[in-house]
């Protein structure tokens, strides 16, 4: 027979076990941080109509979408976030839930992107929004979940940059530019990328005179203390009402992410945080981690106006944030953060002698009841085959029960990474191993 | 603008945090005991030639997979299962990963299915299996996994049932019957749902005579305790190298399970297992909760011979086990398991006034910093409002701290399901919701 050779599509990729249980590690700390603020988790449906996730698309946005016909003629296709389903999602079940609603989402989305700039077709992502407030307090408490986050997932310097829109938005009222707000957002959202240079020729090219320009950029380049940025703010935005509104929404969460113990290096005001997208209103952040600070954010977001406005007359203000899994990931790649060895068992038991399988399977049984994680070989191999295998997994302790040790009621312990050999008594191999796993960790 | 309706897909429905909590918990648990055994986590694309996920499929399979030509005109589909998606997997891995490899994979899997049958379009599979060994002892780790696992979900009284498919071949030996063994497996596998004489009809239509059709039912009708049974199978299923493969691979299965401390009542020796599927050989089991006989078996598996034989040449045996998400999550919900409140926070903190916002952050944190889950009302609306939205979410605790607590230094902690209240000193707060939600639980 011939053989079907064994690939994954374009763009698409299979997770081994040692990113994987990374990938588990992050959601479960993320998962216990959103709980934590009474975030509550929900799922949708990977597929839908497409007249539902096309809603408010664009023409790109529908190029990249898995769209098709399914068996029963409708038209359908796999959602590209999770913020699409979850304005559907909210417009269908609101009436049972009611408001504030917080939830939490993790899960796949599909994009039949070009895959030349190292984006994957699928990817995941890890969403949370508080819906139905436009409480300054859920703008606070959105940014000391990413904080707590971060905090909890110890695996490098992180700073949260945030924003509110209203300060532009004020500049722009004040520049009589209120009209090109989107055009404005669009080229500041590239200023990391383009340069002030660049910005300035997108923003001429759009029509706004070179004081103008020189405005905007000021305000984008506005730097120093938290404190310091507000204290020129009135200067730069004006006095209209957006103005005002953007500086007391930035005075208030800097002082109440202050009140719940963040300190100050960890939040940080960056008016030239801008988020293209559209829907975005109010606050604004986006998360850099310092070691890495070319990857981008790895958890932004923002507030918006109106989330379900397609699918329900229901005005639903809110706000929320997505922790972007594969770039996160990919980061801790890069800064050596994945153990291979915590995909595997803590502790190796060679099987040595087929006669006496029941004896290593109630010795196996006995040290996962006193919570160790544990491997037995399954054949009853020659001793150094079986050993080669748990080095290549990367079990931390091997314990070793030869005839004699059955009959003397010993066993060994080997640490894996180390020569070192100890014999104990039958009895105390669990305590044992504890005290080892717990010494090295 | 028109609304576009809110709804889902026939046979696809979203999840809501009830639900979806109790599905986070059940996933976990069973993580944490594959985990013990030494399973490592992996994943694969939703999306997937249709070349490999059709392989081996039959027309019913091609009939309910969502396939289509995507952007660029390949001809891809979504995952029906999760063990095809495995073997392509092991196929393309092995060389890195080398055997035994034991994994587990959660995730959801499509097929247009016949919704009629109360049967969803979109499920989530949970399976694990021990790939590339013979070894029965992977098949008792397979039995005491479930075992264990099962213990753990602390849901129900449950059963194991398992047999060996070497014992119904042994005797379709003896009968002269080998070449039917499909179609024998196929009907047996009705026996619960078409009885003896629906078995007996559709048999006799293959051909077996009426003697023959007697010592199958024979077989399949055995009772009584394990070694009861395993006692009377010499005299039926007869003495060919496959009947006594059989027995002896029950009576090493029981040994070594009974070995792992696994009482008599919970792994059982149940011949009339068939489970229709034609690649399993050897070991097959399922799983039933006594309290739910009704609803079939909620974790299923068996030993296959050669599990990537369509993506590799090399023969990779093994066996593995699949654990329903779905059904079992139905079966919480006849039995009452799921805990609406289990997906709300331990504290609700209402917010008295906006005057004291930061306040108000600071005791949220400070109570989560002590290991509490708190849900912070974002606006300052009227007591009665706030504690209204705190019974329909189901909190347990409130922590209630108007201006006159706040200048005496103290907070009222009322317990949400009674109309019971306690004055405590601020500093004590958290100490205090400890100890009433250790006393509840």
């Amino acid at each position: 027979m011939s053989i079907i050779q064994p690939r994954t599509l374009k763009g698409f990729r299979d997770q081994l076990p040692a990113t994987m249980t990374a990938r588990e590690q992050v959601i479960e700390t993320a998962r216990r941080v959103y709980r934590s603020f009474g975030f509550t988790p929900i799922d949708t449906p990977a597929l839908e109509y497409s007249e539902i996730l096309f809603g408010k698309g664009s023409d790109e946005t529908d190029k990249q979408m898995y769209r098709f016909e399914d068996n029963g003629g409708r038209d359908v296709a796999m959602r590209f976030d999770l913020t699409v389903p979850l304005a559907r999602f909210i417009a269908q079940h609101v009436g049972k839930l009611g408001t504030p609603f917080k939830r939490y989402h993790v899960g796949p989305v599909w994009r039949g992107e070009n895959t030349q700039r190292g984006r994957y077709r699928e990817f995941t992502q890890f969403d949370f929004d508080t819906i139905g407030t436009e409480s300054l307090v859920a703008d606070v408490e959105t940014l000391v979940v990413v904080h707590d986050l971060f905090a909890a997932l110890d695996i490098s310097e992180f700073v949260v940059h945030f924003n509110s829109r209203d300060l532009l938005n004020g500049l722009l009222e004040k520049l009589s530019l209120e009209t090109e707000s989107e055009a404005v957002l669009r080229s500041l959202d590239k200023l990391a990328k383009i340069g002030a240079d660049g910005v300035r020729s997108e923003l001429r090219d759009g029509g706004a005179s070179d004081g103008q320009v020189d405005e905007i950029l000021a305000l984008a380049g506005l730097g120093g203390a938290n404190d310091e940025i507000v204290a020129s703010l009135p200067a730069i935005v004006g006095d209209s009402d957006t103005a005002r509104r953007g500086i007391g929404a930035i005075t208030t969460v800097l002082e109440g992410v202050r009140a719940s113990g963040v300190i100050e290096k960890r939040v940080k005001l960056d008016v030239s945080i801008a988020r293209g997208l559209a829907y975005y209103t109010g606050t604004v952040f986006e998360t850099f981690l310092t070691a890495l600070p070319d990857i981008g954010s790895v958890c932004s977001g923002g507030r918006y106006d109106d989330l379900a406005s397609l699918y329900t007359k229901q005005r639903l203000p809110g706000i929320g944030g997505s922790l972007g899994l594969d770039r996160l990931i990919a980061a801790m790649e890069e800064l050596g953060k994945i153990d291979e060895r915590a995909a595997t068992a803590q502790v190796f038991v060679p099987l040595f002698s087929s006669d006496r399988v029941s004896d290593y399977l109630r010795l196996s049984e006995e040290l996962r009841s006193a919570g160790l994680s544990v491997e037995l070989y399954p054949e009853g191999r020659k001793l150094g085959a079986q050993m080669k295998y748990a080095d290549r997994r990367g079990h931390r302790l091997a314990v070793i029960v030869g005839d004699a040790e059955w009959e003397a009621g010993t066993a060994q312990i080997k640490k894996l990474d180390t020569t070192e050999s100890e014999e104990v008594a039958y009895a105390d191999v669990a305590a044992r191993c504890h005290a080892l796993l717990g010494a090295e960790a």
